[in-house]
């Protein structure tokens, strides 16, 4: 399926996505910020085919998520490893985790979600604010559909 | 390209990515909180065509994210409308508007985000907490990789 192109998109949501709107993009940093940065570990971890990952990876470092680096060990292997725009995906897994665990686990099963470093505990539940400091609820929030696209 | 199926992980991102990991579903998401109901509605906002986005609404209404309902006026038009676990995503999509902001916008450009309801402005950074309340930055996360996973 070719997909609409959203690069070119006001909505952040949509020009988000149009980086990160895939299944493997988050999954790649994820496993990175867990310390992974070689292309055969990223592929153990995911189960993902050779030629698949390595089109993923490159298309990762060319929008500026990750930048490849020579070994830190001096060794043959290259290491990929998230910039600062990749890094800053966090807040975007930890809230994902968040629903995950709550909406699509079931009460018998045990989640493996992040955890804060140094209690290594989850993290409390992301609550939003208003510009004000207000909490708000998540029906506070107001959306814009494409439909209200200005031209 | 079949895809791994990610159902059975016990890790909360790579579950959730299961259901939502691909672009249409949080842009589907994002045009119901905006208000959309009517399938032309959605087709009209996304671009996408009937068949794709009739596919990709019965999945979400298979994944519990939205009901069918008559139409609210009676009209000949089912409405397709937000269960609870389809209305929390919002902080996923905050989060990631939040980052597309910051990481895909150029300074010229101006980007379109969710407001808060009352004041319409856009929301306070998400800050992410430990559950002892410290405030943590995203190094202070925690990830888990495949690798990790116990069998």
């Amino acid at each position: 399926v070719k997909r609409k192109s959203l690069e070119n998109e006001r909505c952040t949501v949509a020009r988000g996505l149009d980086v990160v709107g895939d299944w493997w993009t988050l999954l790649i940093v994820r496993d990175a910020l867990a310390g992974v940065t070689r292309f055969n570990d990223f592929q153990r971890s995911l189960g993902a085919a050779k030629n698949i990952l390595s089109s993923r990876l490159k298309s990762l470092v060319e929008q500026g998520l990750f930048e490849i680096r020579p070994a830190k060990d001096g060794g043959p292997y290259q290491e990929y490893v998230l910039t600062e725009k990749g890094k800053a995906l966090v807040p975007v897994l930890v809230a994902l985790s968040q629903w995950s665990s709550d909406y699509v686990f079931s009460r018998r099963e045990i989640p493996s979600a992040p955890v804060d470093r140094r209690k290594r505990r989850p993290l409390n539940r992301i609550s939003l604010r208003a510009s004000d400091g207000r909490r708000l609820r998540n029906e506070d929030v107001e959306f814009l559909s494409g439909l209200h696209r200005p031209e």
